[in-house]
């Protein structure tokens, strides 16, 4: 029941990079699981990860081998999070690394692993056995389609972007995929986004870029407020285009960080469209605000209460629940009647009060459309801050009361 | 649906309170939805208010009239919270203060209003002047039962509490009631709590009781995480006993405060097994803490976190949300290692990975009853918080998308 989601088909190939899928059986039979995704020398990567404090085995890995060695090749299976797995799921998924390492002739430290799935399950290791190999085997630069089949869990459907553009007369490519539809505040979620172009980027640019563009993207995405142990971001740069980006103030620059966050915010979008029983897709909006913390504490607090977004379900114009959970955020010295409520176009509050001229059947005509913003003005400041989130319906209980994710 | 709730019936009469119940149709007819309690002269009253920044114009003005004069009336409506209604709303609730001190030949000062409904509707003024002549006029030391069904929402049923006991050979009385169901994580919730005694206890004493006590019972209850705009508990001791408390540290103010204690338990926990759409009642309980803060936090994300709310609901010991809501709640320089996971008596983490000796048909066991307790016990020093909570159900959607509450 994803809302508004079109499943992207025309996905570019970027020089240098080239990915396999197969079947692998971490977890079901029949479906992809497994993904390789090869790296052609030079390439540079950055990564963003989960900030829950127990980190998956994967995550921890992936981290210490980016500060080692230049990765050539991303190890994804779908199916098991190999989190919550103690020791033993630490040696798992260096066994896994070693794995791939053996068959490509390269260090261990140059392969980075990421898990998503199951918490609290050992990783079932022959199926890295079975899937690495296969995997290899099918390396293709156009497999970007079958990656993004092959890293979903609860997603009814692939997420993916690619854009070409041109910058002084070469051809850039920017092509990328995600996942994740629960567990999802990414700060840096069970999500996972690979981002990659052709363009040239230095490593250390590149991880500014990443972690500034994950948070104006991933980071600004919420379905139901709970971090995961695997969120892992990455944003690979081959340099293949013959275009490098050497100074950040240049317009080159600019526009391939523009092209960059486009691709990054409708992927991270992608998974709060498909979010667990998402029926509706809105847009949280502060303004006003006093500082960034601020601006956040009253959009997630608006975006994560269980009313809100049972409100925003029934198309409900529940505008109270909706002030309660501002006044709840934690802003302090705050007043009310500075306070001005939009949905979409329509204003509710008016300095803290209903405006007088609202009407509810105004307001129910913008909750009940598929996709609308919330626009908060707080009247402190000068600090805007905007997030995406989705509604809580039965479908979302369903999924999560049947599904052992 | 409440869980293992009996509804209490054997109110005690407390000398110095009396309660009048009307229909005032503040928002439906045929329902008793006004009532007045009546102190008697020199009683001490106490309260603990929302900490939500938008808080009510009653709770305001209950907070006002607190400061100002010695109460002799409380005066309260549900249908309509009166919240979000600007300063016409602050009129309102001025206006039924002076209503009722019309009749009474009091100050409005020595009137303390409370509302519950729904937010940011004009309240119904000729209601008021319809009630509280009515209710007025069955005033009764009797009428507690039916004043616990009077402030109702959207409780399914009626909570109260009462028990004696003796001082040095004189009977003492305690007797509450409350009600709240949704937008219920008090600090200071929709709730509302009135308690009183026939103890007598100074002013001063009553506060700092009433503080403390909130702080074990309607302070340590969450269904939604949505703190309301009118939660109030109040403490009143009128002292017709003759039992009169003035040393802290005697036996007597110990039992006292003992028997107050049970009661602001029972009723606080009265209001999560009648949480809307409840099929569970969990006790969360957090141990090994550094600091009160650092058990709260990871107490309350486990209780919030959707994913581990509808596992529960689902009686799926699924104990990876489990563990991704501790790692997510903010603890800094987190030693997994170190963690503990109990439900009840079955120990599913061990030193942070899965218990050798667990089973899921164990696990399963547990998740399956009606009540149980999740015990966390972080490994970093000695602070322990206990809270209650319930699970996500469909009826938690159903109730919430239907009602305009």
């Amino acid at each position: 029941m994803a809302v508004n989601f079109t499943v992207f088909e025309e996905f570019k190939a970027v020089d240098g990079v080239r990915l396999g899928v197969a079947q692998s059986h971490v977890r079901y039979a029949n479906r992809d699981d497994m993904v390789v995704v090869e790296l052609a020398e030079g390439t540079s990567v950055a990564g963003v990860f989960t900030t829950n404090a127990f980190c998956a085995a994967p995550v921890q890995i992936c981290k210490q081998h980016l500060a080692e060695a230049a990765p050539r090749y991303l190890l994804i299976n779908t199916g098991n999070a190999n989190a919550g797995t103690g020791k033993q799921g630490y040696a798992n998924a260096v066994k896994t690394c070693e794995l791939l390492a053996e068959k490509t002739a390269l260090a261990a430290a140059q392969i980075l692993p990421f898990s998503t799935g199951v918490i609290g399950e050992p990783l079932n290791m022959p199926a890295f056995e079975r899937g690495i190999p296969a995997a290899l085997e099918n390396l293709s630069a156009d497999n970007w389609a079958r990656a993004a089949k092959g890293i979903m869990t609860t997603d009814t459907l692939p997420k993916g972007f690619s854009t070409q553009f041109d910058v002084h007369g070469q051809t850039v490519t920017i092509t990328g995929i995600s996942k994740g539809a629960g567990m999802i505040m990414p700060n840096m979620a069970t999500m996972l986004g690979f981002i990659a172009t052709d363009a040239g980027i230095s490593p250390a640019l590149l991880q500014s870029w990443c972690k500034e563009l994950a948070d104006c993207s991933f980071n600004r995405i919420t379905i139901d407020g709970d971090t995961s142990t695997n969120d892992s971001c990455m944003l690979m740069a081959t340099g293949r285009s013959g275009v490098q980006i050497s100074d950040v103030a240049s317009p080159d620059a600019e526009l391939v960080f523009s092209k960059l966050k486009e691709a990054f915010q409708l992927l991270a979008q992608a998974i709060v469209r498909d979010g667990e029983g998402a029926t509706k897709f809105v847009t949280i909006d502060v303004s006003g605000a006093a500082s960034q913390k601020e601006a956040l504490d009253v959009a997630y607090t608006v975006a994560h209460s269980p009313l809100v977004k049972t409100a925003m379900f029934a198309s409900d114009a529940n505008w109270g629940r909706i002030l309660a959970a501002v006044g709840r955020s934690g802003v302090q010295n705050f007043d009310l009647d500075r306070v001005q409520i939009y949905v979409d176009d329509v204003q509710i509050v008016e300095n803290g009060g209903r405006c007088d001229s609202y009407t509810e059947a105004a307001g129910a005509a913008v909750f009940a459309r598929s996709e609308f913003s919330v626009r908060i003005e707080l009247g402190r400041g000068d600090v805007r801050e905007q997030l995406w989130t989705t509604d809580l319906s039965h479908d979302y209980v369903t999924i999560n009361a049947d599904y052992r994710s």
